[in-house]
């Protein structure tokens, strides 16, 4: 019996940012899919562990958890001492680092790139019209979060120091979205950001969700 | 000498939820005020700590940080040991939900909150009018979110359990703003979170920031 659940999408961003985050810490899983198109995710036992209607949701023993990055931390810190150390948490230095980059993601990256792929790609999806002065705003404002990017990759090598974590992690689904659009030219245009997504995307983990997914 | 420095605006919402975090776990802090108004905060000194131009910094010795919910957290776990248990570090069932209602904090609650903040305070300060359609939009938005919260403090005193945490105490410095517009009345019409916001409210860590604020 795997260690936890997940109740989600494979290839939903936030549920791939959770099974990335499993996978990377060598902790077994039973995905549990939920089909968003019949509404599951808004049925009263779905709500029950979700009050937001939204996926992914882990549970593990009688805990019950939501919030993408939220689990990605409790699954990080619960599992500190196996798989890939994502928090540095024996370096005071670092592990501080982690917190912060981690929180760029959430605050700063997210809002423009979330956009971004919804306009430029899940809009299409479903025969909606791309608003092209939403995508010239959000290109310029997720720009300009990534001229901070280049020259804190051209210290280090990833977002917390020179090793991977959680904070370079979390920012991989959406960005592979992104790729997928015109917008792409935002990281290809930046040469150690493009380098860097280069390296965190090819991860095994990430690698595995995605092969997961399209076997699913 | 106080043990860290923190750059910033005594009462801006990010400053303040810094600030209250200090005072919460009793650690000295020194505020070295920014003038905002005369861009201190996009010179090269500054943008040196603080890549994105924003506020506030946190200095404790080599260490630089930004982001206020990285600082707090970074706080909240170095000193976990002194002050309030704002992780609830020893339970790992309540720790978990700690980083659950943060998450939800950052995730839910803060974008329609600030954006209603701006649109109904921060525009009116600088003679911008405010857009009833994005306060409209927003406002259904918080409602959902307090929907939620509403019945989730009818199950449990405070967000992640029956102890103030973090996930309560990163709520207040927003909702003290939107407090001060009509949009008040998202919070009044509910009455467990009503409760809730008269209780961490009136906590003295953050009368403290706002007594400081005035004889600043």
């Amino acid at each position: 019996m795997a260690a936890v659940k997940v109740y989600g999408m494979p290839l939903s961003s936030c549920t791939a940012r959770v099974l990335t985050c499993l996978i990377e810490k060598g902790v077994e899983y039973e995905l549990i899919p939920l089909n968003l198109a019949v509404g599951e995710h808004k049925q009263p036992g779905y709500l029950a562990k979700q009050p937001f209607g939204q996926i992914p949701v882990l549970e593990d023993g009688d805990l019950t958890l939501f919030e993408s990055r939220a689990i990605a931390k409790y699954v990080a810190y619960k599992y500190k001492d196996q798989g890939t150390d994502l928090l540095r948490h024996e370096n005071a230095k670092e592990s501080a680092l982690v917190v912060v980059w981690t929180e760029v993601e959430s605050q700063q990256y997210n809002p423009p790139i979330s956009t971004l792929v919804y306009e430029l790609l899940i809009k299409g999806m479903y025969g909606m019209t791309t608003d092209q002065a939403v995508v010239d705003a959000q290109s310029e404002k997720l720009g300009k979060v990534l001229d901070v990017y280049e020259a804190r990759l051209t210290e280090s090598k990833y977002l917390a120091g020179n090793s991977y974590s959680l904070a370079d992690q979390n920012h991989i689904p959406y960005t592979y979205f992104l790729m997928k659009t015109p917008a792409a030219s935002l990281i290809n245009s930046r040469p150690h950001v493009k380098a860097w997504w280069e390296e965190i995307s090819s991860r095994p983990s990430f690698q595995k969700v995605l092969a997961n997914a399209a076997n699913a």
